[in-house]
């Protein structure tokens, strides 16, 4: 379906939102008259990734709204001139832009921030739950089996290392508290005065957290100081038992280790991100033993959902009034 | 495999623990020097709930320690005189025992209480996070479809409604507390100071509970005062896209009024007890939509074995001398 405000309007810059998530077109729908005040502007309530299907959808646009499309530098070379904005909805946009190609086109970037923090720690939280009570997999255990038994292990008492202290890790810090879980954080700009309010222990090394933490989950942005900064001999030094999470991304990990590691068998996995994403059928952590894997939904609740338009609507209302909000 | 001590000190009473959940056994054999300084002891290490062969197996015993088999009075009968004690491993026993008739057969009769209040405590919020982030189920369809798309409900900012504010219903409101939900409370007999540290709101009845919160969750014990306590008009509350959890008691609720309510398609339940148990193939519940259904494992964790098993052994070694520890 396409949706369109003030088409004959054509003194007016065009906001064209070439593609959505189908969560997300409640939050989308709603926030067109806000900026119907300000442009034409023409929405497509469907998701395509057809590259040859976007160009068409964004012929003529002044702004182009987007969540999850992949801009190649031949795409942005035709879109320019008349783009002159894009927001994405998300907040590590280098995988989704050149961001130097684009900056050099003359384009304003807009991304959101701290949106899913919230959703992001909570299911970081359901993937370190469903290790250790399997609450969904004997849901599915149940129906097949009849009466499976299982047991269960206590999180209360564990020891949560958390490596990044930025509002997701900083979240996950407070919910694993919360739990009674102890805490070990390693930063490179620790908050000290936060850590001593959650009764954390500042850790010394990326080293000193995967040695003594139960469950170890990764909360950076991806850059190039952070691509592989979990090496494979950061993960043997994980205990028989331990935990292993990541709603981060893939690519923090060295390519390999992860799966090598697994495959020793003595240690859990529960992962949200993958390399490449979707992952393929064949990717080799599919056979990895002790792992639970989601299709990256952390992020995916209505309230995360809401807060990216919302963010994404400012930043479009402050391009077209000759402002700036959230450009990267 | 049957470990036996002491057994040519015919002086001393005979334990006998006739048969083991596989995950007690390391917890009960670790356990067996500390009563041997007292008495014979003889331990069956297989599970079994064949009622001859575990009278054969507690022949001459003066005390049986025991989990998950039921005694009916006719075995009682046949235990007792050489029977006196009998300790289980749990604590609400009237499912297993006839406790008048075992006291009036002048038998002593020990539970353990509190072992598994933080264990099924985070069950609940188990099956909290797997109703509203489904982390379980979508591993399986991750495995099973290749990157199903999925969205996911944020808990913080729900309001969790309690039922029964004992040991483990104050542990969940601990929890809920934690992870930044509100907390709404009826209890017969409620400690308006914890209540008031938590945030906690006074829920003025039942009825309260239902038609406010988000989430609600019982925790009672199970008895004649609350039996079917719950009943089809407190579920007709339930706004839609409410959760309903129970990790206390199945009979808590009226018999069928739960699938009657859940039929309707709108709220959502994630259930770890049933009536009875093992849950039937056919039984209604599992065609019932929006379920989350686990196999009542939320007590089994390591430490909440350990935790019976040592309450046990305390009750046993009391007895031994004269004495009395958790006696119901």
């Amino acid at each position: 379906m396409i949706i369109e405000r003030n088409m004959e309007r054509t003194d007016l810059p065009l906001v064209v939102i070439p593609a959505c998530f189908p969560s997300m077109v409640p939050y989308l729908e709603r926030s067109l008259d806000e900026i119907a005040a300000k442009a034409r502007v023409r929405m497509h309530t469907d998701m395509t990734l057809d590259l040859d299907e976007i160009l068409n959808r964004l012929a003529g646009a002044d702004v182009a709204m987007t969540t999850g499309i992949h801009f190649t530098n031949d795409i942005l070379d035709r879109l320019v001139p008349t783009l002159r904005c894009i927001t994405f909805g998300g907040t590590g946009i280098a995988n989704f832009v050149d961001i130097d190609h684009a900056h050099d086109l003359g384009l304003m970037l807009c991304n959101a921030v701290h949106y899913g923090d919230n959703a992001v720690a909570e299911h970081t939280i359901a993937l370190l739950f469903e290790i250790t009570h399997k609450a969904g997999r004997l849901d599915v255990r149940t129906r097949a089996e009849g009466w499976p038994g299982s047991d269960i292990t206590e999180i209360g008492g564990l020891t949560m290392g958390l490596i990044g202290f930025g509002g997701i890790g900083h979240r996950v810090a407070e919910l694993a508290h919360g739990l009674g879980m102890n805490l070990t954080v390693w930063a490179r700009h620790p908050d000290d005065e936060t850590l001593q309010q959650l009764g954390a222990r500042r850790a010394s090394s990326i080293d000193d957290v995967f040695a003594t933490a139960d469950v170890v989950s990764p909360h950076l942005a991806l850059n190039d100081a952070t691509r592989g900064i979990i090496t494979a001999s950061h993960l043997d030094l994980l205990r028989p038992g331990s935990i292993f999470l990541n709603t981060a991304r893939a690519e923090l990990v060295a390519p390999g280790a992860l799966e090598q590691r697994l495959r020793k068998g003595d240690i859990f996995a529960g992962l949200d991100v993958f390399s490449p994403e979707p992952l393929p059928a064949d990717a080799p952590l599919r056979d990895c033993p002790n792992t639970v894997l989601t299709p990256h939904v952390a992020w995916r609740s209505g309230k995360a959902l809401a807060g990216i338009v919302q963010q994404n609507v400012r930043s479009v209302i402050a391009f077209l009034d000759g402002g700036s909000y959230n450009v990267v």
